[in-house]
């Protein structure tokens, strides 16, 4: 049985992470028969919004704790999380991780990401096993990998702002339709656009659920 | 395309809407090409719950906010949603189904209901459109179907007190395993245990996904 990490940044895709892309890749891991490790930082949200209105709210809220209502409160931070209890790595998207893992919202190419998420990448990259991205998750995957610089191709599908930043943070940006993939089959790197391109939640399934099979079929 | 109802209760399985149960209902609903008017009362929750530890916080949300954090910022206030709007109506589970559109979860069978709730659901029940009720909803469905005297069979799995509770409002509780369904075929109603049995995110899915083609077969 495959253990699989998963990474969340809230929950909530304004400043968190993106709920249908979690709980369907959580989905097509158990139907795969996979085991899963759910995990987040413990650190405060950049911010709190108001998902029926779009505006901040005058709140605080700790990533760990949000992340485990998509998880029902099985949630292990990620700071003791180690390469050696998992066989792969996947990222959902969501805001989060642009607000929470990484600050690519505000900083762009010129982000800073959180230690505890680059240190596992690096250790899971370099105990050869694979990494899946979604949705927004390929910006932080490129920075990380672009500080070792080493360069991946990966996908967001078709905004131009974004791929040009994910090319300036070291990786290849390669255009992608949104129920496709693009794997990085020497890196062992999976990613697909979701809710970057998506219209309804159908369609964020359909690349989800190739890039978990994928994934799995590289472990 | 028919147009179905969701409603929600907030967002995390222990004070609001079971997430993992709202996003594979919505995930079927697109995929069998249906409209969702996905919805929920404009009231604050009952209280917040850590999802990690388990423990209440000294926090206020509001129901109809958290719950856009499941639809991506698409809500409408129940309030404003007539049958003539609907073709069919679902609740997924969640404790908020219980604490936050009524009581049960405290008052047991001498709960009461969200007016908005009761009032839809007898719109939509005399214009015979199908319900289906997902997980501890059909605690919620039996309440309000029994306080007009009509018996409805129902399901929530195996669990013997919440079944006395649903036969001593004036339902019909029938035992059922978590991938299947209840059907009353007369009164257009369906439910499913998903997590009241559920050990695993699939196995929720399996019994949503039949009551989604159901409940979508009767319109």
């Amino acid at each position: 049985m495959p253990k699989v990490g998963l990474v969340l940044s809230g929950c909530g895709v304004n400043d968190g992470s993106e709920i249908h892309e979690s709980v369907i890749t959580m989905l097509e891991l158990d139907r795969a028969g996979a085991e899963m490790v759910i995990m987040a930082p413990n650190i405060d949200h950049l911010h709190v919004i108001n998902h029926a209105t779009g505006e901040e709210m005058e709140e605080s809220r700790n990533v760990l704790i949000e992340s485990a209502r998509i998880s029902r409160g099985d949630i292990t931070d990620i700071a003791v999380v180690k390469a050696d209890d998992l066989d792969a790595l996947i990222f959902p998207g969501g805001f989060g991780v642009a607000k929470n893992l990484c600050d690519y919202a505000m900083a762009g190419p010129d982000c800073s990401v959180n230690p505890d998420v680059s240190r596992l990448i690096y250790e899971v990259h370099d105990a050869g096993k694979p990494i899946g991205v979604i949705c927004i998750a390929p910006a932080l995957l490129a920075k990380v990998m672009g500080e070792k610089s080493e360069s991946v191709d990966l996908t967001i599908g078709f905004d131009e702002q974004t791929g040009n930043d994910i090319n300036a943070m070291g990786a290849n940006h390669v255009m992608c339709p949104v129920e496709e993939l693009i794997v990085d089959t020497e890196k062992k790197i999976v990613s697909t656009p979701a809710y970057m391109e998506a219209k309804s939640i159908k369609e964020a399934a359909a690349g989800i659920e190739k890039l978990v099979a994928e994934v799995l079929g590289m472990v």
